[in-house]
């Protein structure tokens, strides 16, 4: 199976508003929620594309509980919007296991306010409950029990209060002693302090990348991050694709044309993708690929952070992928 | 007992973030969140005056749980900010009674976003539930008890999907039945529908008497109010305090100055304010000095919605009351 760790879970709420005027009052037209924060998103669509997947990480309070409740049997819709033909996800899908660790704190919720003219979007995130010493140690014997188990890891999102920055250097140097191969998706002083525990995958954005090297431009940046410990590195080049620097090679892999919509959790899809793919044995461009694709069906998916799965089949035979050669 | 009946119930939740910028991103720097809507407000000041209170209404959903939640235990600060000496509420509280009614539908959330800066505040509601025939059935039987027990009830807030918009008739006709003194504070075609059924009194602001009558002059509009069914007509004119239209005569309770700070809340310690004066059997002057003084003491209070019992206990004695005499 897949594990993904989300140490700042979170409940995603969405509100449907006709404009949003500050300092004005507004009536929703329009709410749904959903399990949020990074990791839940990847194992969502690892699900759709028919991986065993377990998520772990902290849900606590009322919302913790509608997290847990959504994850068991709300993420039907969760995974996909075709017609369940041909290869799509729609046959084999089977929702993440919830291995999340119970916490006295309450899971935060995110809102976002669409406004239904524009489609912009105004985003407000609840801060994260503080996290124990003793709810910390709780998360780390559950993980190294779940490793043993685990053929991927990924580590994502941001850090809650109370947990230590190095915080994903501990949990990195656990899954590689277990054999685990270990992605680690975050950015600012976790993402530092993760590169150095030596990952096997980090897939910053462009501007994370840039933030953590000093390096602006992207193939150099990603070197640097290869220098700094990671074994390799997907940088998302946003609706351009992706850059990887790997021991195996250099490529850059692009959709046809950039993808209009909305971008929440295209970010997610990639990772999902670029996992399912490793652990499916494929080789760097065929992950890449894969990278692409799910994230520009993620852009295109009226619902945001679902993927079109037709638009997906479509895109795989249509990301271009390019090696770049040493000079 | 005073019973009082928020059909409409919600989780009022209030973010703290430095300022709000539509389609930016916003941390949440602190999150609150009480028991909301009209009805919930007004027992929490009664409790807080030492009356023994019930409130019923809808709750359902996770979120009806949190209500319910904090109606039992974490109402203890809700109720005035003075340090407990002299005759202020601290000695007596005692929390309002929960007879709320299960719903399947989820009870609603409104999203109050104050930026640090200003003090602005920008409100987002969601819609509420929807009312099934059955679940209203439920309710009344549950109603026509809680009357038998009753001295007063508070009929408060709007309505909510798949409820008639003649409910408020229906029960007001089942608390004169009973003998029960009745109070309405709603707007627009339920406050129109329930005035015909004869409350005892009304607590319109100006804007919604406006509405009603047409006349924008208030005591002109308190009057028509009068002749369209209800017994007594008390008009909130916001920081200049209110006037009533009644059997016994007419008045006008004015603060000893326009009270600066957040009026949220201000009117349904008002109504707290006439009631407990009702029950207690004092006269219309009293009444009104006391709806005067509490409504004042929210506006100053430092946290939306609670009032300040020192600053209540200083404005009871220089709320002015004048008579206006017939002309």
């Amino acid at each position: 199976m897949v594990l993904t760790v989300t140490l700042n879970a979170a409940l995603d709420i969405t509100y449907r508003t006709p404009a949003l005027v500050p300092h004005g009052s507004h009536h929703v037209t329009e709410v749904s929620e959903r399990p949020g924060g990074k990791g839940l998103n990847v194992a969502r669509v690892l699900a759709a594309l028919g991986h065993e997947t377990v998520v772990t990480g902290f849900a606590g309070g009322r919302t913790g509980d509608v997290v847990r409740e959504l994850l068991d049997g709300g993420t039907g819709t969760g995974g996909g919007t075709g017609d369940g033909t041909g290869t799509g996800p729609g046959a084999v899908f089977k929702p993440p296991v919830d291995a999340l660790v119970p916490i006295a704190g309450s899971t935060r919720r995110t809102i976002a306010v669409v406004d239904a003219a524009s489609g912009d979007t105004t985003q407000l995130n609840e801060p994260g409950p503080t996290i124990s010493a003793a709810e910390w140690a709780a998360f780390l014997t559950s993980y190294d029990r779940l490793l043993g188990d685990a053929e991927a890891v990924a580590l994502c999102g941001s850090l809650p209060p109370g947990i230590h920055v190095g915080a994903y250097g501990e949990l990195i140097r656990r899954a590689r002693a277990a054999g685990v191969t270990v992605l680690l998706d975050t950015s600012g002083e976790p993402l530092r302090r993760g590169i150095g525990a030596r990952p096997d995958l980090v897939k910053p954005n462009a501007d994370e990348l840039a933030q953590l090297t000093g390096a602006r431009e992207p193939l150099r940046a990603a070197r640097d991050a290869r220098r700094r410990g990671a074994h390799a590195v997907v940088a998302s080049l946003g609706p351009d694709g992706v850059l990887a620097a790997t021991p195996e090679g250099t490529w850059q892999a692009s959709p046809p044309a950039p993808a209009r919509g909305n971008p929440t959790g295209a970010g997610d899809s990639a990772v999902a993708g670029l996992l399912s793919a490793l652990v499916e044995g494929l080789p760097w461009p065929d992950r890449l690929t894969r990278a692409v694709a799910l994230s520009a069906a993620t852009v295109l998916a009226p619902t945001a952070g679902e993927f079109d799965a037709c638009a997906y089949e479509d895109l795989l035979a249509r990301v271009a992928v390019t090696e770049h050669l040493p000079a």
